[in-house]
């Protein structure tokens, strides 16, 4: 079986939520999955869950989750191109079956990494490797080449009354 | 803390995958969780991966995974008002702090449910109770009703090239 290319873009909740939720029928399926974050640091309530497919499940985090309020700056680029590293490895060395990019969008979109990146490393992948690409702004070229993109479109949002982000909820 | 009800609607990819991720974070955070799914029947990878949770996690299913492709009977009405009882004991029995309709607006898109049966359930619940409804074709009352309500739109998918579902992506 191929793999695919999907992207999930857009200014909605519900896109890193989905690639959980694609992580759990891939871990459900047999399947081993690296995930691997952008931009975020720490331990949300998702990893504290996901710990128990840790025979089948590598997460990595690969930020600060500071810049969001500022602008990046070297250290996060540093983090970044770490990242893309650790990710050409995971995708060529035929471990694994799904691989998740979360946030992967922004950083593209910030510089951190570039959309040649991102294609060069579709293309390298090997061949069975499902890769998920999330986060707002989907590079042009990104969505030209993915197999499925599904934009998350706000439609209306607890946050614009006032409500922060929630244990178990949002992180 | 108050909980919020929260609709994933359109025609893309990423609804029922979202309301699992969101279930992860959940449980993360030391939730119980009750994901009822109307019309699907059956089991998903996803199931066999959330029985690692079943301490923290109670999930039904109450459909035929059939009519989808003809007309609704009087049999999948009676599972869905089936359903639609035990998640109202859910949500009233101040046992669970989320609680998933996944495919309820389909259910009442069909009218085997009625939108006005899911108003209720949305006053009558527990104060802290966060709901979590899925589905294509969100009636216009609920997205009113809803505190945050988020549209994947299907931008492209592979379906569209004849690619139908696989294990460990789509079931």
């Amino acid at each position: 079986m191929n793999g695919y290319v999907q992207v999930y873009t857009g200014n909605g909740k519900g896109k890193t939520t989905a690639a959980i939720g694609l992580t759990i029928r891939a871990l459900g399926a047999g399947w081993q999955v690296f995930f691997a974050q952008f931009l975020k640091a720490g331990e949300y309530s998702e990893h504290k869950a996901l710990a128990r497919f840790s025979d089948n499940l590598t997460i990595k985090t690969y930020g600060r989750n500071v810049f969001i309020r500022g602008e990046p700056n070297d250290e996060d680029r540093r983090l970044a191109q770490a990242a893309y590293k650790e990710i050409v490895e995971a995708v060529t060395s035929g471990r694994y079956r799904l691989v998740v990019l979360d946030e992967a969008n922004v950083a593209v979109h910030y510089d951190l990494i570039t959309v040649d990146q991102i294609l060069d490393l579709i293309e390298r992948r090997a061949g069975d490797v499902e890769l998920v690409i999330t986060g707002r702004y989907a590079h042009p070229r990104l969505i030209d080449r993915a197999d499925l993109v599904t934009e998350m479109q706000d439609v209306k949002h607890y946050y614009d009354k006032g409500i922060t982000a929630r244990v178990g909820v949002e992180k």
